[in-house]
């Protein structure tokens, strides 16, 4: 496995690599990798010649300059992590290449953005997201991007993005990993005691019970919101960002569940903001 | 020449020359071609082993739909004049192909867009420029990008994404071309009178006057303005929608003229709304 660390070699490898007609996978991150990531990694090996694993804590995402400086950061473990699951090369730009001081443009998708962690986080979260994937895209030039469910709205922007500005590659998003008691796989897990890591459960819990009354015949969403908060609310001392249903395609709040919804829901669990969410078809 | 009207086959095509390493040359035009583009197309022709030049009338740029209804559209006549310059390429996608119904993603350029024709025209116009100059760049994906002078902001503008995305190309800025009497080319002066034409003529005067001025040691902005505006208004019925002596780099106003400026001005001939440009250095 090859590192590089300056996007000028990074782009001019891609370059080489398109002119041989080999295929790359993406699998872009912020490190303090977890099975969600290798994941994502395996399938990328399964399904492309070269793998390239991007490194790299976004600063311009963060809306909390303190959620920044607490993001875990792990490299070596990473590296180590990221070969054995079949990278190839391991891009790890350091934030002044990849962001220039005067620094001025920007990629916004607009509507999609307009929900869940695009409201609770500020708007200028998903533009951190989009203008930094567009960067990557443009420095790694894959044919597949890979993405995980768990930031299900991440992956839905990037996907219209990708489309709305036609960037030659294909978006494959893979299911959430979960540890064995169901919490979803998440680089910010690191920073919970061992109490907390008790009560974030309670996000999972929730998804699962939402989940149960669907499939059971509930069609209000209010009546499965209110249970699922409940739920959270009982199990720990957690604050809840935010827990709506909503569509599969736009992300508007849905109101009667008729068909696919996707229960969506972000808690602070002490000052660490965990997120988790689940297809839900009421069909099943 | 092949003409090619599908987004998937431009791409395709794009890649498959990527994979031979032939260099692309990409000329994006509006179409209603003349000495300036054709200047840029046999420019690109020069330097590269495939060059492709679009032509779309980008719907999105225009703040003012009549302005978009009334803009020459001369496919025909574009066709054989960009064969003849050197163009191997000509993609001439349909509006509904590059926009989706639920488009909703935008690049933007923040500051350098907060001057000139970004004032006058409003903010939507470089959104619209950069968005759909991102969609070309993914969509051909070229090695060079070539633009007028004669738009001398969108060039500027172009640079700045081209630099903080790092798209993987080169955007070269070439000279503006002029008739014989001094008029930039532009594809509106098809729209103007014959009486227009002359009067049109008092921009390219002004910007001459102003010159002369700075290379006669005068260092107000102020005092060139005014005498560039007093040429205008007395050359003609013509209203000044700006009139700007500006930074190079970063397009702010100068009040005292020490060092390179761009003399910037847009005009309106009749509903025709004209824009000119020169670099004037005063230790010249």
């Amino acid at each position: 496995m090859k590192q590089i660390t300056s996007v000028a070699e990074m782009q001019a490898e891609a370059r080489q690599l398109l002119k041989r007609d080999v295929t790359i996978g993406l699998v872009p991150t912020m490190g303090a990798l977890h099975e969600g990531h290798l994941s994502l990694i395996r399938k990328a090996a399964e399904e492309n010649d070269e793998v390239v694993v991007s490194i790299f804590v976004n600063p311009i995402q963060f809306n909390d300059s303190k959620d920044l400086d607490n993001y875990p950061r792990t490299l070596e473990e990473d590296l180590a992590l990221a070969e054995d699951a079949g990278a190839t090369i391991v891009f790890t730009p350091e934030a002044e290449h990849m962001y220039h001081s005067d620094n001025e443009t920007m990629v916004q998708v607009t509507r999609l953005t307009n929900h869940l962690c695009g409201i609770a986080r500020g708007s200028g979260h998903f533009i951190g997201v989009c203008t930094v994937v567009a960067k990557l895209f443009n420095i790694v030039h894959p044919d597949v991007a890979y993405f995980g469910q768990k930031d299900a709205q991440q992956a839905l922007v990037i996907q219209r993005m990708v489309r709305d500005l036609n960037f030659p590659l294909k978006v494959e998003i893979c299911p959430i990993i979960r540890e064995k008691d169901g919490l979803a796989m998440s680089s910010r897990n690191k920073r919970l005691t061992d109490e907390q890591r008790e009560e974030a459960l309670a996000l999972f819990g929730a998804l699962e019970l939402g989940k149960e009354l669907i499939e059971s015949g509930e069609k209000n969403s209010l009546t499965v919101i209110n249970q699922m908060c409940e739920h959270i609310l009982a199990h720990g001392d957690i604050e809840i960002d935010y827990m709506n249903i909503v569509s599969t395609e736009t992300l508007d709040d849905v109101e009667t569940i008729d068909e696919m919804v996707l229960l969506a829901g972000a808690v602070f669990v002490g000052d660490v903001r965990l997120i988790d969410n689940m297809l839900v078809d009421p069909a099943c």
